[in-house]
């Protein structure tokens, strides 16, 4: 076990990109934890898109993180002291310990063994799984035979997304970063058809790829690609608006698609956050758990050593590094 | 009955606001009814916000008008001649007979004679009445103690549906273009509130008019005041897209909202025509019937006489110039 524990605070809010003087790693003791508490050695840190919007003061829906604190973060974590009669070192735990290395807590979620790496728990078999489910087939109601488009494709929850239409016998096309990215997401993953956002002229490479129009969005980008996707809508179209990823770092928050083709097609744009779905979790994982053992749906994780490097990791998301699940292993299993 | 039928034909599609050389009034012979046709000579012409979208040649839900024909319109009129033996003269119908005095038709919805003027059955227990009904009522979904916004609140649609709103419980606030409109809106209609939007700050009035928040947001205007509403919803807001009146002469489809307040707060936006709703018109119609007559909803009817007005006329729904439901009067009851 270290003696110290190095954790991220947020010293200023970004403005723009995130830039290595907004956040600082800074090293405190070990803490200790009280009457009926638990010591929490971190094991993985998820990164997610939403993580900017923390750092952030904009409205949001759950408070931003304070200046000064520790980074807010989902976390799973091994036991390594317990005051709680409940859980006992070795334990794994879930939970949202932050960007530190060690944290104390009253408790939280066990992580019981299973066939899958633990690391599932924070992609397919967690939050991200549960956003692509929900959203797609809460929000989204896709029927079969219909096309879903899904962007950011590549990552973590996106190509959940396609792969759930798939199952569902709709048409998938996502949007992707690169080649290799879109070439991964056919060849691997199973969708129709991926369109390189960066390479193709986005409108066009969309009509090619939707020759049916769109039925369902399940929007993880906004910008460019949100406007081409309502424009080629179908009637009654659903966009499930998860995020919006390629606004996160605009100092001004840029106005959205025009509107009128949604009035025309009688459609909807709808937001949503997994949050509102926790009492509903168990659906998704009897349905998930079962899909993932038989092969069905594949997940790709993305795995950067070292709490030091949470920082850099997390732009990954933003330049289009990653492929799959963004995580920071912080110790050892 | 005149020795001609004149008639307003679309020479060319507007670019921005609608100019006079953009339609023609032109004198034709009155149409003869064949077999099983009747000839209709026009009573009343409705002018709505989506004749402006008929003109253009956008992606829209029905065809735009052919240029070189007859501009499309809702008309009632009365049968002057009937070869059809379930027609007589005398019998009034309604249609889409168009900008014109005369029509022959193979038939036409009969309208019986009720307890409200004949024009009644052009607005509030017509397509504008149903508008307001299901735009509210099956977009909207109000609950009780919710706050309603509505723009274009004095206009044929606005009005009926913040007196629904306040007949299911809500609060009910509009947005209107004058003093007196709003002094209207509010004494005479009842609404809680109204803003005037061309001389307050859209923003602030609105937070001081729902000091709430917004959980339903009817809109007909869009832009500023969208933009507004948008960033001030409540958790799971219904924005139920009806018109977007400030943007049809826009020469380029202006951006909507900036959607990051609808992800936040898992709201949505839907757009809604009342051709989906036509096989559930008797659902509003008996609820109407009962609340006008009842005088639980009140209703305006602005008249303008005259078929050679019906250009000038339409222009009043974008100057503002209207309370009410606008109809051009094209000959005597």
């Amino acid at each position: 076990m270290r003696n110290s524990n190095r954790q991220w605070i947020l010293k200023q809010r970004p403005v723009g990109a995130i830039k290595p003087r907004d956040l600082e790693l800074v090293e405190k003791p070990i803490p200790v934890p009280g009457e009926r508490e638990i010591l929490v050695r971190t094991l993985y840190l998820s990164l997610d898109p939403t993580n900017r919007i923390w750092m952030s003061d904009m409205d949001q829906y759950m408070p931003p993180v304070p200046l000064g604190e520790v980074m807010r973060g989902g976390t799973i974590g091994m036991v390594e002291q317990s005051n709680n009669p409940d859980f006992k070192p070795g334990d794994i735990v879930s939970g949202i310990a932050g960007w530190q290395e060690y944290s104390v807590a009253s408790g939280g979620q066990k992580i019981p063994k299973g066939p899958q790496p633990l690391t599932a728990s924070m992609s397919v078999l967690g939050m991200t799984g549960a956003t692509a489910y929900f959203g797609l087939l809460d929000v989204g109601r896709p029927n079969a035979g219909e096309t879903v488009v899904v962007s950011a494709a590549a990552g973590a929850v996106g190509s959940i997304v396609g792969q759930i239409a798939k199952l569902k016998g709709c048409r998938a096309v996502g949007f992707a970063g690169s080649d290799e990215k879109c070439r991964h997401v056919v060849k691997d993953l199973g969708f129709d058809a991926c369109i390189n956002y960066r390479k193709e002229n986005i409108r066009e490479a969309l009509k090619r790829a939707c020759p049916n129009g769109i039925d369902v969005d399940f929007e993880n980008a906004g910008g460019e690609i949100l406007d081409a996707v309502v424009e080629q809508i179908n009637m009654k179209a659903r966009i499930a608006l998860c995020g919006m990823i390629s606004t996160y770092n605009s100092i001004e928050q840029p106005r959205g698609p025009a509107l009128t083709n949604l009035l025309m097609k009688r459609a909807r744009i709808e937001g949503f956050i997994i949050i509102d779905y926790f009492p509903r979790l168990g659906e998704f994982y009897a349905d998930m758990s079962k899909w993932v053992a038989e092969g069905k749906i594949k997940y790709d994780t993305h795995i950067v050593r070292g709490i030091d490097n949470a920082l850099s990791a997390l732009n990954l998301l933003f330049t289009g590094g990653n492929t799959g699940k963004l995580l920071v292993q912080v110790s050892d299993e």
